[in-house]
């Protein structure tokens, strides 16, 4: 007989919030398999390659801001979902991840798929349990239903993220003919109410009156989800200060001509990094991180000046290394308190005009220099990008791939949201996260990938699954194009076989074998010519492969950067 | 300027023995890339998936026995390694994980590529070390290469296994044009003699005349190498004591005529597991993990009697539930000393002459139905397998493979040594594992695998590597036919979606996508006709494809069931 304490688990989850489910198939899991794959209320997929599966439960997570189950067998299944639990502990990512496996006693045993998964994730789960062997005594059952409570809402507290429960089971994993097989309807449930941090009024009236002796505040975006209430205050709080807000690509508070969206652009000119005009006295961060690397260097160069981070709790990064104070309550309680009225206020004017002036600058170099080179990697993601449809979602790999793009930006297609794995920025499940995403939306999904990010995560649609949203466009440039961007690898004998990784394949055959239909352009025009049809709503899942040549791809770029040295000036 | 500490992990590796390096790219581990690819007595190779990187650097220490240095960057990379990590540790695999590192200061603080890699291998690795962050003081020098000596000494000393050592690393990554980059030419090296534990002689003496008390003896190998000194040991032990000694075919002690070869055929007669004449009053296990679920069930059913487990060093398992005594030496110092002569004892044929009576029934049910049944995976896998060529290597994946392959044996083909992953019994990697034994020696290597398994490691091809002496024969059923074998699943609604998870791809375009020549049958003659050229060692990498259907090969292995427990009897 199965414990109705393992089948319960399906029903907590579900009266908790929990509406998707990812799988992998597993014969340890068998009495999880059932309890979630017979419940009514929840959405179950199977997909076999647990790396992939759990990638694709992140994505559909981000999603949803639902928490999503994983669940797989004992043995190295577990270990599989490493990348991405530790991907949806720096993103927080509001994941359950169930691993079953072997009781106790059968650890080291040497009786197959039998490893040490009690707090296998070490460091990269807000918590782990063990989900208790025997549920004989009523003070297990208590225990085990506490214990999935606790999960959910440790998984779903601020800041979200990842928690293991680790649900060892003995035989038998299927029931008898004739057993029953059903939810208690009386389950436990412990429900935690929304709650927030914030400030006492003396502390923000303090603020506010501190607020008053800085001239020229900076106020600089993370990786975040767009959110209308938060842009308002924010806005609000820019008019009120004179403050300059500048959001990269990732942090989805990019407006067309209200952000500074170009900063990648025209920071990328060395010299600005001294100019006294673009200095902040006070800058102010919220969410999480950045991809912008000159926008790192400037800000890590801006030394002795105030940098309040604002976030309502959790570990707070310091990733410009000038962190001065920490607020915790939400941005947008910050914006909005702060942003109320601006008398007081000593507003410098050059401050804004000069960023706004590199703003104009950046763009129209960015643009000129796209419109006169010849057919590249950048060229192409740039076409990609102006193409993107309205309302869709943009799903970057690292590493070329969001590092052109966040040059490029989206502020000038109207709703395009877009998603990275930065939190850890690995290449393992970019594919994956992306699928997630497209199963969990009925928004256009496309994903701008490399030939590594691709192929190292083609499991990601190896499934019955493939969501019809999808659009993947592979920038093939036959190798790890990144390292000959960088002069420490590109000056090396070793480039080519050990750093740029030469490899010889293109996409082809994958996205025939997943059911893609697929393109394969090198020209400008040909490429220009596919992407209405690509970006066509009822056609089905399509890839774009564009093969390019590394060494051209590095000479292009190389030229765009002697462009911005040279056009750029304040 | 890099180093030097960190050019000289090269160094130090190369003169304790290492000789083969598996990287994988990245911009953290760019100095251990350099000092390792630049060294002249190491041979360097570079795989992107690190996943399958690292199951190749197990199948590479695997053949060569000698400590294989795995290479990766900072982030999830490391956690990519863990599955074969894991592998290893179970496996007794020697293998130093090097993961490059940021600094301490800059985890956590969304830099990009920067989890908590540190020990993050948790109980899978002998020992984990923090290389040191900054080497200019005398101590830290003598602490960084101590601790290389430390880690290797570790990996190699019984049982052999996987040690971790973390290496934070400063920027610059690369050497300054003109800056030298050379090995120490005295680095520290801290040499470990050979050793062994061994038994005093009186513990000996008490054994020898222990022994004489048993009359029924029997001899169990688990996972192991071939070893014709242990064999002839055994074999001697055997004739002087009247044992009888069972060889699952992943202990490589297989010898026809000699050994119990056919024991997971005739043990699924169950009515045999009660029976009196087979029951031993002592048996004695060494080596590892067994494949036979039969062989394990007849052992765990046998109370009451001793059993006594011989091996050197590190963690023993209870595998049958009837452990009595654990013997601190070698295998074979073991059976040399105790089988030195049977005065004293009272052996009984009737045990002994039971045994082989029913593995000659076994091995003739056995092939009377593979000879008469239609085609099916199973029939296809005894083709391949008699079809072998000698001296050559067998690599079996999980998880049907390796079962079809216990059952039919390779004792009939001179010097096949088997391979599998039973350390955790994952899919993840056997593909892998294959290619890094391929790479580390001149004899031909058959993997035989399943849909699911090389699908799922597909990216182990993924690479420059390709060796010309790798067969791979893949049993495509379309999904986890396993889960068909067994009645818990077989009679759920549940079973193909969530269980067996139909899949519809072929192994083709990836063989097409890696160059092999890849080559599909469906039928016995077709099979029998290609096999010769497949295996003709003059040619290229090969793949067949053997399609079949999941309903029909489990109907097959049923009628073989049905057959077995009618016609076995004692």
């Amino acid at each position: 007989m199965i414990l109705q304490a393992v089948i319960d688990i399906a029903e907590i989850c579900a009266r908790k919030g929990v509406e998707d489910i990812v799988l992998s198939p597993g014969s340890r899991c068998a009495p999880l398999t059932l309890a979630f794959a017979r419940h009514p209320q929840l959405r179950v997929r199977t997909v076999p390659d647990e790396r992939s599966a759990a990638f694709i439960g992140l994505g559909i997570a981000q999603q949803t801001g639902k928490p999503v189950v994983l669940v797989c067998t004992s043995g190295t299944a577990a270990y599989n979902y490493a990348p991405a639990v530790a991907e949806a502990f720096y993103q927080n990512i509001p994941m359950l991840v169930l691993t079953a496996d072997r009781p106790p006693e059968w650890i080291d045993q040497l009786d197959g798929q039998t490893i040490r998964q009690s707090h296998i994730y070490g460091g990269h789960v807000k918590r782990s349990f063990d989900f208790p062997v025997d549920t004989e005594h009523s003070d297990a059952q208590w225990y085990a239903s506490r214990l999935l409570n606790e999960a959910l809402n440790e998984v779903m507290s601020f800041p979200e993220g990842p928690v293991q429960v680790n649900i060892p089971l003995r035989e038998p994993f299927y029931p008898e003919p004739g057993e029953e097989f059903a939810y208690s309807s009386n389950v436990k449930i412990i429900e935690e109410l929304p709650s927030g941090f914030g400030l006492p009024s003396n502390v923000w009236n303090n603020l506010k009156k501190e607020l008053q002796q800085y001239k020229r505040v900076l106020v600089v975006a993370g990786q975040g989800r767009r959110n209308e209430l938060l842009y308002s205050a924010i806005q609000r709080f820019c008019q009120a200060t004179g403050a300059v807000f500048v959001a990269d690509t990732i942090s989805n508070q990019q407006v067309a001509g209200e952000t500074i969206n170009y900063h990648d652009v025209f920071l990328g000119a060395k010299h600005l990094h001294e100019a006294e005009r673009l200095k902040p006295d006070l800058f102010i961060t919220f969410h999480k991180s950045l991809i912008s690397k000159n926008l790192k260097l400037f800000l890590r160069k801006q030394k002795g000046l105030q940098h309040w981070h604002v976030q309502q709790a959790g570990m707070v990064a310091d990733t410009f290394q000038s962190l001065t104070r920490i607020i915790r309550t939400t941005p947008q309680d910050f914006f909005q308190n702060l942003g109320q009225n601006g008398e007081g206020l000593q507003v410098s004017p050059t401050f804004s005009h000069a960023w706004f002036e590199l703003e104009n600058q950046g763009k129209s170099v960015l643009e000129r220099f796209l419109k006169n080179s010849s057919f590249s990697e950048f060229k192409a993601c740039h076409q990609v990008l102006r193409s993107l449809p309205s309302n869709s979602l943009l799903h970057l790999a690292n590493s070329m791939s969001v590092r052109y793009a966040n040059l490029i930006g989206v502020a000038e297609i109207e709703g395009v949201e877009v998603f990275a794995n930065r939190g850890t920025s690995g290449i393992d499940g970019s594919t994956s996260t992306a699928v997630g995403s497209a199963l969990s939306t009925d928004k256009l999904v496309t994903l701008v990938t490399g030939d590594m990010a691709f192929l190292y995560d083609r499991n990601a649609l190896w499934h019955n699954y493939l969501p019809k949203n999808l659009r993947i466009v592979v920038l093939n440039n036959h190798g790890g194009g990144i390292f000959r961007m960088i002069e420490g690898p590109r000056s090396q004998p070793e480039l080519r076989p050990f750093f740029e990784t030469e490899q010889r394949q293109t996409a082809q055959k994958t996205a025939e074998d997943m059911g893609l239909t697929y393109h394969r352009v090198s020209e400008e025009l040909d490429l220009a010519a596919l992407l209405p049809s690509f970006f066509d709503p009822t056609q089905g899942a399509q890839l774009i492969e564009i093969e390019t040549d590394s060494a051209e791809n590095f000479g292009i770029f190389s030229s765009y950067r002697e462009q911005v040295a040279k056009d750029i000036k304040l």
